[in-house]
Order: structure tokens, then sequence, then C-alpha cells
């Protein structure tokens, strides 16, 4: 075991990486091994992180993004060439902004001197160094990338690709030919901390004045507050200054719990037409809304409904700061939030927002014999949910169901925005990994749920225990309101049967209200066995969420 | 139902695809339905072409390419942005010469228009038209590509994009609008049929005069036959010249089963090094070496050993012909094999080589009690094995055994040159798909089984019975030799109990001779369901293939 502290020589180009991965936070690198990638994995059962093996390389992609949602950075490992499978992975991370490092081992470089044509190479992009097809793909979905075959640049370039995936929060890629994984940098290189690029001191001034001026001039403030936050650290300055100045907030569904949804500043997930009556209401109230790290897609399209003049409209993100008409270049999200800081002016003195805790239901009682339905299994899963939990969803109605938990600060892990179907499994996975305290739970459709179920290997095999719920509404029942067919339905497992195969964990199948109860109790009440609970659900039960979007929605589809 | 002929009005972009995919053969499309695919989802359910439902999208890749590898086209059809989790399957049939073709539905152009941030797409790659993302990513692994958000361009665009995947046997892309699908063309086109690009007539009549002349002067000579004979359907061409003149033939193994191994001219598939060393023997005697759509990469470049003089070896490719050292430009392979056909040279009267029909053994007596082997278990499939059957084997040990049967005609699938692991289920699926009349059987080690064991969902859905033995040594067998890690392990799996989970199969665990040979004597005799067998096997047991690729490689993974 050695990190980087201990060293007294020059590292390896792959301890370097370790070392310098383990310095930002990752102690577990998620993987698929592969002949190119042998010795890297060598390497990091020799080092201090440890391996966790999933089944193959997507899966391995989404465990990391969870685990970077929680810790800052994760890291997925793979080899060349059938490393392509991860491409889905960091396309999501890229567009939801999590800070995923892939690395792949690859041909050695003495090797291709030789053959070109080894297996795993594709040969359509090649250069005298290497097959460049797979950097060529990766490119398109990460903001930086690293070829570390020299080791005379290996050192800068890890520095620099990291320190891109750090302040982009976005991922990177690196490639290590196999035979230098082991070969030595040239240097004991300088421990430099990550760092962001600074904001124009004058244009932050003036955009701080001018959100003043908006401010100040406005009764009834929001603020919309999106994923950024939190993958830059920024949600306790953001409450501080709502809290200062009694601003009520909003989230995006993707910045669903950026701060504790029991505060009674609080006012909900806000999406737009898909929204509760109450919170469209509040949005369409305000006359003055702070949009503060939101990606506006199109499912969060509808503030552009509510009537806000544009002149009081201040959207900021890590990329850009718009305030009316007119952008702020190099303001920097960061210095933006801290600056908010510094702004003085009448706390608000309407108190227009209906906090969302008010809705909040803690008791559950089961009518007994009672057929399970969409409505009533999130009713009941809202009663055991505590600031212990950390809640998984995957895409389809467990995400519109979620977004009306009322949960504690970054607790809820979701992709409403790429939208990977099956990302709940594995994200489980790497979740539970990241934060061994909490206990993590996670509500999967059926579709969803059979893409990636067997990454429950993991939870055996690492001893992890989170709590599967399975949705089953046989089907994908997103769909079924755009445009039915028989491509919607799919083959009905005995789910609960998957711990059988395994080996492992507790399933359990619900029907009726008492079953369902029973199992979440049993669930909830008891660590260190993962829980598989299904619950039959009619296959047009629909949350009220899904039942809006697939009637906005549908119109498109059908044309 | 509607096909191409019984239209009297001019289709739509979306039917004139399907149509013009029916006439090349293809009746079944494999893929995940999602919102941007939906429209074209509900055109396929009310044409002649079946859509089959994979759990998801690379698996669907995966069939897709194994139906294409006998059906002469296969297609996987997908939604926008998370249908980048296809590929993979995109390189592999790139790399092997597959002609699959995919098809992803994508935002429409209207809502673009208004909306650039929508949920799915990248937005790395955008331009006014769209988010070109995917479309660059898929670039790097296909052979054209088209894009349908035009009814002017689109017939045009299909007759071309078709008919590059079918003169290259390599993949193609589509990209449709979801708002174009049932836009009308402008014109009933003409029904083009398929095409090559013509061989330069004075080249092709040098380049068979110089094979006659070295022909005529060799008194070994030998056919190294590959998989493009099999994709471009010349193998009985190649056969009747082989007969003709009593040239033995060796295969690739990517191209095994390019002729009937139980024809005398047959004398095995050739590795190299790993070959068995009547093969070697054969090989090295030869004095001349016809190597006809062969792509010789690592595994296979034990041929540069060989005593054979580079001005006697002929290397035609669908791509080029060299012969000794000079190219011959614009000479195709088809062309050329036919072209040999005209050859006029003494038969070869040396019977050199040893036929591979002489090691045939089709009688198995277990030895009741003794522990299953991987030796013992191709023995017992071997013996099984006949006209009627397809094997499928996935990447492992199960390939390097699979070498070594003795199988009919055009009835092997696997990946052996890009080598994606868990090809196996989904290939079974597809071929199944392809092939009704024929019987797959399977083999695919614990380690491949479990990236995509669910596809058996397709079995039970679409009522196929494919045979699938797992070969469980468990954990990545192929890679101990190589490296020896924790990495290399898995979790044991209870596999048979997967048909608990579908709800149908049958599963059968077997330890010893006696229950190995009794549980395939039941599947090869029962058709109507699929059989999951596990064969039980040691951590160390590999096959004899193995054990020469691991000592080879072990060397340069190590360093």
């Amino acid at each position: 075991m050695h990190s980087f502290n201990s060293r007294s020589t020059p590292p390896t180009i792959g301890e370097y990486l370790l070392d310098k991965l383990y310095q930002a936070g990752v102690h577990h690198i998620f993987g698929v091994p592969g002949d190119y990638v042998l010795r890297f994995d060598k390497l990091i059962e020799q080092h201090q992180i440890k391996f966790i093996n999933t089944t193959r390389e997507n899966t391995a992609g989404y465990a990391a993004d969870a685990y970077a949602r929680l810790k800052g950075m994760g890291v997925a490992c793979i080899t060349y060439g059938v490393g392509i499978n991860i491409a889905n992975a960091l396309a999501q991370s890229y567009v939801e902004s999590s800070p995923l490092v892939v690395i792949s081992g690859t041909v050695g470089t003495e090797e291709f001197k030789k053959h070109t044509t080894m297996h795993h190479l594709i040969n359509k992009s090649i250069n005298a160094h290497g097959d460049r097809t797979q950097l060529k793909i990766f490119k398109q979905v990460t903001v930086d990338q690293g070829v570390l075959d020299n080791p005379e640049t290996a050192a800068s370039i890890i520095e620099r690709v990291l320190n891109s995936c750090y302040s982009n929060k976005k991922p990177v890629y690196f490639e290590i030919p196999r035979n230098l994984v082991d070969f030595p940098i040239h240097h004991i290189p300088i421990l430099s901390p990550f760092t962001y690029p600074p904001s124009n001191p004058q244009a932050l001034k003036e955009a701080i004045e001018e959100i003043q001026t908006i401010f100040s001039s406005s009764s009834k403030p929001l603020i919309w507050a999106g994923h950024e936050l939190l993958r830059f650290d920024l949600s306790h300055l953001l409450l501080r200054f709502a809290e200062g100045h009694k601003i009520p907030i909003v989230s995006s569904l993707l910045g669903k719990t950026v701060i504790d949804e029991r505060h009674p500043l609080f006012a909900g997930v806000y999406q737009g037409g898909m929204s509760p009556p109450e919170i469209i209401q509040t949005v369409e109230q305000a006359d003055c809304i702070f949009i503060a790290g939101v990606v506006m897609h199109d499912l969060d399209t509808g503030i552009f409904t509510a009537k806000v003049d544009h002149r009081k409209r201040i959207i900021a993100n890590s990329y850009s700061l718009q305030i009316g008409h007119h952008i702020y270049e190099n303001v920097s999200l960061v210095d933006l939030i801290k600056g908010l800081q510094r702004l003085s002016f009448q706390p608000n003195s309407t108190a227009y927002h209906q906090p969302r805790h008010t809705y909040l239901k803690t008791n559950f009682e089961p009518i007994p014999d009672a057929k399970t339905t969409t409505l009533r299994l999130f009713e009941c899963l809202q009663s055991h949910l505590s600031g212990e939990h950390i809640l998984i969803s995957d895409v389809g109605d467990c995400l519109f169901g979620s977004a009306d938990l009322i949960l504690s600060q970054n607790s809820f892990i979701a992709c409403p925005y790429f939208a990977s179907l099956g990302f709940g499994t594995p994200a489980a996975i790497g979740a539970q990994i990241a934060a061994p305290h909490k206990r993590v739970v996670a509500v999967i459709g059926d579709g969803g749920f059979q893409m990636t179920a067997m990454e429950l290997q993991a939870a055996i095999r690492y001893h992890l225990d989170p709590i599967i719920i399975i949705m089953n509404n046989h089907g994908y029942g997103t769909e079924r309101p755009l445009l039915e067919g028989a491509y919607n339905d799919i083959l009905n497992w005995n789910y609960t049967q998957i711990t059988q195969v395994l080996g492992g964990g507790v399933g359990i199948r619900a029907e009726t209200e008492k079953e369902m109860s029973d199992a979440f109790q049993q669930a909830f009440s008891r660590r260190g066995t993962f829980f598989l609970i299904e619950v039959e659900l009619g296959k047009t039960d629909f949350s009220p969420g899904l039942k809006r979007l697939g009637e906005l929605l549908g119109k498109v589809v059908k044309g």
C-alpha cells in the first residue's frame, strides 16, 4: 500500500494517477478487467483505492457517476475497444455535470509498432501512435482527454485533465498503453490543489450591483436552484443568502435536494407545467427570479410561461451569467454565489409561497386489502424516509413520483435530463459504496430494472444493503400515454427470484397495502442485507405528474 | 400491412426505409423504444417487419449483428442520446464486417427550432439542424450515415447508405427526426438493386494471370479462408476452385465454417501458434498461400513465422489485393474469387494435409462420476452437433474450445477479433430468430453470461429454444494466466435459477459427466423450450488453446 505522501522516489505513471485520484477523495474504482487494462487493475489492487467489479462497462460508468455526485469525483476503469460500452455513461455525466473520470488501458506502444491489427482495436482513426477511435468517440462526451503515452508529459497531463474534471464538474478520459503503466515519471511532482478559473473582478462587481438593484426593487423574489449548486458545493451559501432575505426557493428536478426540502423557505420541485398547482402558482407570482445552476431543458421550460419580466430574470450557470437580455463573461458561479453574501436589501416581507414541508405526511396507515397503487407507494415510502437515507430514482414514473417526496439535503440521485433508463440499480450500488453510513433506497420501474438488474451482484459481493423498490407497471409505462403499441410491453419477471440467482438478499412481492407496508417496515428496520421489493401496479396506474407529462408529449409524438 | 410493391402513392420516409430493408431480407428489427423513436416503432408494428424487444440497446445491436451474419443484413432501432449505448455493437460490426443498420429516432426538427436543450440531447456538437453528437460518435464506427431530415433527399440517402452497408458488409447509421417519419417522399422511387463497385477489368486480368503463374509453380498450395467469404457469399465459389485443383483449406477463427469442416480438403482453423500442431504443420509445409477474406489480427499472425516465400503469398480482401510486395487497386474480392474459376493448372498431387474430419469423434461415453472438464464438455457437445445446429460462442475459453469443434458450413457465430464479452446470449437470440428451422447452441463463460444473461427473456417472449451452455469456471478464466488478481473473480450465481426469474425454460446444473451427458441428451432431443445448462469447471481448467494463448499474452501483459 502506497500513497502520495509516502513515496520517496518518482512514482510510475499509473501510481501518480492513482495517487492524485485518492487525494481527490476517490477511494473506489468501478470497472471490468480486460487484458489491456490488467496492469492498471493490478496496480489498483496494490493501492489504497479499492477495485469494485461490475458485470459490464456501462454499469461501471453509472455506478461511478452516482459515486461522483456524492464524493466529488468518481472513476470507472475499462479495457480498450469494448470499453466503448461506457460511452453512454459519459454522455450522461457530461449532460448532467457529474465529475466522472474514465480510464482505459490500451495496446502497448511497442506492440502497436509491430502489429496495428490487434484484437479490440477499431483502426478507423489510426495514427502512428495508436488507434484513436475510442478517443475520438469519448471526445464527444468529455471536457478533456489525456493519452498517457509519454513519461515526460504524463504528470502535467494528469494535472490538467483532472483539474478540467474538477473545475467543470464534467467527465474526462485517460488512455494508458499497457506498457507505460509501470513507467516512472521523471520527477516527483508538486502537489497542486485543484482550482477554478478566476472571474473578472470588474465584471463580477458590476453583476453583483445589478443583481442588488433587481432584488431591491422586487417584492416577490424567488430562487430557482439547480444541480450545479450541488456539484460546486454551493448549497449552504445559497441558503444563507436566501435565509438572510427570506427568499423562497424552488429547485429543478435534477437539482432536487439542493437544500433540505423541509426547510421553511423551500417551495417544491418546479418542472413547468408538470408541477403541482401550488408550485406553479408560487413561480407565477414571483416578480424576480434568480435561476442558479439550472439547465433549462424541455421538461422545465414551463418557466417561459411565467409572468416574470425579462429584466428581472437572472440566469447564473457555471458557464454563463445572463441578466435580462445581456450576458456577463468570466463571472463564475462560485464567485457569484459567494458575492451574493455582500448584497444588502430589505428582506422579503410577503410570504407568498406555500412551504413544501406543510405537505409532508409522515404517517402511513395501510388499508390492508387495498391493491397497491403508485400514489400509495410513494406515501408509504415517504413515511419511512429520514435524514439517513439517500433516494435513487431510475427513469419513468418512479422519477415523477419521487419528485414529490420531501427529502433532506443532497439525498437524491437521478438522471431526469439525460434520462438513461437502467441507471437506478448501478447508481444504488455506487451510492451505497460512496456513503456506507447512509442507507440507499432506489425506486425503479420494471423496464429500467430489466436493463441493469444483475448489478445487484455487487450488493452481495461487497456487503451492501440498498433497498430496491421495483414499481412493476408491466412495461414502459411512461410511453403508453405517448403512443401505445406492443413494443411498450415487456416480459413479466418473477423479480424477487433474483435473490435466488444471486444467493442473497431478501425478495418480497407486494400486491396489497398491508404487504407493501410490512415489506417496507422490514426493509427499513434491518440493515446488512439488500431488499428487493416488487410492488405490483396497474398498467395504466400513472402518477399525476406522468399524466400531465403524457398529455404534453403525446401531442408532439403523435404529430 | 404494406409492402413496397403494393403502394400506389409515394411512401413516407419511414415506410420507404422499412420497405427497402424488407426487400433486403430484413424481417425483424431489434430495439428498445423511447419517445424520439416511438413513431418509427409504431410504423414497424404496422409493417410486415416484426419488432423484437431487447431489454437494452447494446444487446439489440448484438442480436441484430448475429442476425445480419446469417441473413445478409440486420437492424437495430434506438432512441436518441441513450442510444449511444449501442456504440460498441457498431464497433464490433465494423471490425468484424457485419452488415448492421442502426436507426435512431431523434428530436423533431420543429421542436429543435424552439428548444435546443431537450432531454436525451448532448448539445456538444450542435448545429442549426440538430444535435450532431451521436452522429459524430457513430461516424467513428460506421461506413456511411444518413440524416433523414429532408423529404427531397431522403430516398436517395436511404439508397446510398444501404448500398454502402451491402457493398462493404459494414455497419451504417440513420437518424430520423420524429416529425419526419410520416412525411411523404416526393416520388415513387425506382427499385434499384444493391451493387458492388466494379473492378478495373485490366487490373483483374493481370492479377488473375499472376495468380495462375504462382499456383502453376507451386507443389503445395494452400487456401487460408476468412470471414469475408461468408459475408460476400463466396464460400461455394472458393470451394469449387479448391476442389477443381485439390487445394487444402484452412480457415481463420472469425471465418470458421466458411466451408463444411467435414469436407476432405478442410485442414482446420488456423490461429498461428495457438493452433493444434497438425494444423501448424500443414500451414508451414505450404509453398504458396492464398489468403482470402482474412483480417490478420494479432492472434492469427503466426502466419508470419511460416516458411512461405513472400512472392508466393496472395492476400485478397474486400478492400485490397496484395501479391508478394505489390498491391492491385480496384480488384474486388467478389470478382477475384469469380475469376479464380478461369484458372487452369495441374491439380495438386501431394496430399500433405491431414483432413480435419479425421479428428471427428461423434461418440461420447460419459465416465459417470467423473467431474466435468472443459475438454470433455466439448467432446460431449461435438457428439450432439449436426447440420441442423448453429453454434454461437461468447469470448473466453468457450471460444478457444469451440475453435476445435468440427461444424457444418456457415454454422458458427462469434466475435474473436473485436471480442465483446457478453455477445453470446443476445447473439443466440438474434440467430434463432434469423434461422428458426435451425437449433441454436451457445457456449458462454460465466463472465460473459453475467453481462447479458437476461436477454433470455426474448426466448420466452418470442418462443425461441436455444440451448445455452454456461461454462462456469468461476471468473474471467482467460485473464487468470495473464495477470491474476481479485478483479478476475466474479460472484458465483445460481445460474439455473434464471429460469425461475423468467418463468420458463429448463435449467440444469451438471457437475459430473453423467449429469452433463444427460442434460445435453435432453436438450438436444427436445425443441420448443430453451435450455440453460450450467457445467461446473475448475478455476484453472483451461483448454489447450487457452494455455498456449496465455503463455503468449502473459509475457506482454506482465511486461
